[in-house]
């Protein structure tokens, strides 16, 4: 009998981020995750394929919205503009997770195999978002170029927005959108010789 | 007794490079790669700790020197131009090797053990460049931002230099280093929104 659990994902993955916090990703197991979340194993594993899965599946879901956002700029857009424009509007739909993306930050800073893990999405992110660009029409290697950049802009600044400390003189106010507008600012910027 | 060898390394990664293009990267031994060099297995961990270092010992060393042409770039280069010509420089340095680095791209793309390594590389080189960029008084996010672009730029030409195919419609007249300008300005080109 399989009961219904509210939000059973999202408490699974609240404590997750937790244990691994206290105890290091490596330490933890998944009957300890379902524990805490009051859930069972079973139920995890209806969410997740693995501990791992937890922190990852949301790097999915970006880069399926980071190519639609691709896919809905207008015709004629310059390529570098419709990979800035989707970073921004997917930012936007990530700005309350600010904590949870502080927690994974991390949380995969301190664990070499998930680091791994995260390059690998980085470079499926880039690829997906090149290919995105090359059917609007946009030649190689203009496509590839303009998609490493979205997603080293991309990078730059989640990780200011994930890894700002709470406190005095902290970029508190910024914005994750706000952020990404400007590195793609400073990148311009910067390849104009500046 | 120890005899020299002369050449034992180059001769070692040949046979390496040979090796795992026939048989693939998991089916070759160490003790396979020394015989068919000629060489004792001895002698092989004397220039690598082991067969994945074959591969990607070179990185290393290209590190080091894109790093020293940084710290060499006349003061007040913009950090781009900076990154730019150290990269060209190195690129004189490769171009006799387009054969190797041929083999060992299609060696690391078939070997997903091998792409992550190589992933791995890639980000610790990003690295090291923006540290090189700092230490030039280039402030953050614009020294990572130019050296991420730096690293695509090196990565999309490095990719159509060893990915030419030898024959009539390929590429086969650019050198790396061309290449490389040409990548460099149509990041610029795109940066710019064309």
């Amino acid at each position: 009998m399989t009961r219904w659990e509210p939000n059973a994902r999202g408490r699974l993955e609240l404590a997750a981020l937790e244990l691994y916090s206290e105890r290091g990703y490596d330490q933890t197991t998944v009957a300890e995750i379902a524990k805490r979340a009051g859930l069972t194993e079973r139920t995890f594993f209806r969410h997740f394929a693995d501990k791992r899965e937890v922190l990852f599946y949301g790097a999915g879901m970006l880069q399926d919205w980071l190519v639609a956002g691709i896919e809905d700029a207008p015709a004629g857009l310059p390529p570098i503009d419709a990979v800035g424009g989707s970073l921004e509007a997917v930012a936007r739909s990530l700005e309350e997770r600010r904590d949870l993306a502080r927690q994974r930050l991390a949380i995969v800073t301190a664990t070499p195999e998930l680091q791994e893990r995260e390059l690998i999405k980085l470079a499926n992110l880039s690829a997906a978002l090149a290919e995105a660009l090359r059917r609007r029409g946009v030649p190689d290697p203009g496509a590839s170029l303009a998609a490493e950049a979205g997603v080293a802009v991309f990078r730059v600044a989640f990780q200011r927005w994930a890894g700002q400390a709470a406190g005095p003189g902290d970029l508190g106010g910024q914005t994750l959108a706000q952020l990404i507008r400007d590195s793609l600012a400073e990148l311009k910027s910067i390849a104009a010789g500046k």
